[in-house]
């Protein structure tokens, strides 16, 4: 597939407007709340700091879909905000229910204020994330529209829970789960948001029922081929693979490449990997013998070829909605591109 | 006031029917997902046992405002349940966030499922309280109506997680909030959710402003009464009084009656309140004297004033708006002779 290194659509500039958008929500209201939403900044990397905040996919993606339909990004920023607003409750709650301490190089927010503050400030984001839904009105979006784009993201929410459950609750048995239930588990609880970012910015931008959908299958694609780009990452990145940062094996983190392992693998096989999560801080060798063991299953191989399999219905589903400005279309591609890399 | 035992609105009813609107949201979904929707409804008290659910009050007064406009409750039920899963989110959280292992005489959801899924949990009941706002659409009021709604909803839990952040923030230091920020916790944390419970049940029946406007006033005051209750109930109800469950004062909650005590009392007097919340679990004898300090300085009478000022302001409120069907009317202060019985 043909690629440019730019586009005529400015990726930083969108980043910039969606922050805007999303400062707007997140800057102090009275005096004695002040610490509360300086709480939220500081989590959403808008506390000034350079370097701290995430990559923004959700509310990008969501942007280049509706201008690769209405030509201009401006009038789907609310939409845009909600999304970024909505991942980012439920990375504070995450952080909490997964114990991590650190995100972006810096301690996660109940690490620094407390389990019941960080819950709480959760549950603001969440809040934050709907009432950034309401100024799709004062921007003459119809009431039905909005509506529409609402329920949406609350079946989307409901979704991400659903999500959740399955992972808290497979984390605590002693066996991985299936590979069918790992991608049921993954659809709810990182394709159904990126999904719903992209099927926003459709909604938003027309009534067309057959490119609505079309672009809600992009995106769906999209996020689980983001999500099996990730296990592959959390293996074997450059980070990890350097030991820059713990491998996804060392934090007994269930991912595609193990549950296939498991699944393919001998009984003695399966003693390894059990060995391995029964440890409580793995050895570099230990991992090093795990890593050589996944990729003698093939479970390396089969994760890279499901991510690219799903990677390519993406872009499949966005050439069958066949009305993508080019511009657009090659800004969403360089998104892809800069995402998926494994 | 004149006051007859019973109306001809059935309360019962009333509840019964904004159980079965909440369990068409909380019903299973799908197999993999069976276990989260099963800690919902014991939460809920909708599991089947007895005598384990809440009193309902919020969707109740919501039906009553909405049945005292427009002659019948039904159409509002979708309004009622969202508010009452809303309350419940809350509830959820903030068990966690207290440390509480009982509510309702029963262990709570992170005690029996641990702190993630028990965070999960509760906002899988936020979400699904703005699910439960969608069906009103499917009754047949207006796109605009609804999104009225939903505005006053989002804005309303916004108000919710300031006030929880206030309350958090208070019990991390070593001295009493003043009563002025106690009201403005208060007014978040309760009488909010309250308010917008009455008015949304005003909004969805009319479109008369002034009305509207006298409903929200009719339930912010209520709210302020109902928690200015519940802080005397805390300290001096039956059974704290008996020791059948512990005075608030053991369990160093932070209410009016204290707040007034430290505010006007002597350094002697500021003390005593000090050792007592030193003390990781206070005797009887410790309880006792604080009780008869409170009484001493005027705490329970300066708490007892607010809140039959707020209680008359509600029903000031609710006589200027001057629609009320005389059978709810009723209805209506027989739910607040119930809730305020201090």
């Amino acid at each position: 597939m043909l690629r440019v290194p730019t586009t005529g659509i400015d990726l930083p500039n969108l980043v910039a407007d969606t922050e805007q958008e999303i400062l707007r929500l997140v800057g102090d209201r009275d005096a004695s709340t002040a610490g509360l939403y300086a709480m939220l900044r500081y989590h959403l990397g808008l506390d000034g700091r350079e370097g701290v905040a995430g990559k923004r996919m959700r509310p990008l993606l969501g942007l280049l879909a509706y201008a690769s339909i209405a030509g201009d990004h401006r009038a789907a920023l609310p939409g845009a905000a909600a999304v970024e607003l909505g991942h980012n409750f439920s990375l504070v709650h995450d952080d909490i229910e997964d114990g991590d301490v650190e995100r972006r190089h810096r301690p996660t927010l109940w690490k620094l204020h407390g389990i019941p503050q960080a819950i709480n400030a959760g549950d603001t984001l969440f809040t934050l994330s709907r009432i950034a839904l309401h100024r799709l009105t004062d921007l003459g979006f119809s009431d039905s529209r909005v509506l529409r784009l609402m329920r949406l993201y609350d079946e989307t929410c409901l979704a991400l829970c659903e999500g959740q459950y399955l992972d808290i609750w497979a984390s605590g048995r002693s066996e991985p789960m299936t590979e069918a239930l790992y991608f049921d588990m993954i659809g709810r609880k990182t394709a159904a948001l990126i999904a719903a970012s992209v099927e926003a910015g459709a909604l938003l931008a027309t009534e067309d029922e057959h490119v609505i959908a079309r672009y809600r299958g992009f995106g769906w694609a999209l996020g689980l081929a983001f999500q099996l780009n990730d296990d592959l990452l959390g293996i074997w990145g450059e980070e990890r693979a350097t030991g820059k940062e713990p491998s996804d094996l060392a934090r007994h983190k269930m991912t595609l490449p193990v549950i296939y392992a498991y699944e393919h693998g001998s009984s003695a096989d399966r003693s390894v990997l059990e060995r391995l999560w029964a440890t409580q801080a793995p050895g570099e060798g230990e991992v090093r013998d795990a890593v050589a063991l996944l990729e003698r299953l093939g479970a390396r191989d089969h994760t890279r070829s499901q991510a690219r399999r799903y990677r390519d219905e993406a872009l499949a589903e966005l050439d069958a909605a066949g009305v993508v400005e080019p511009e657009a279309r090659l800004a969403l591609e360089e998104v892809i591109v800069s995402v998926i890399r494994a």
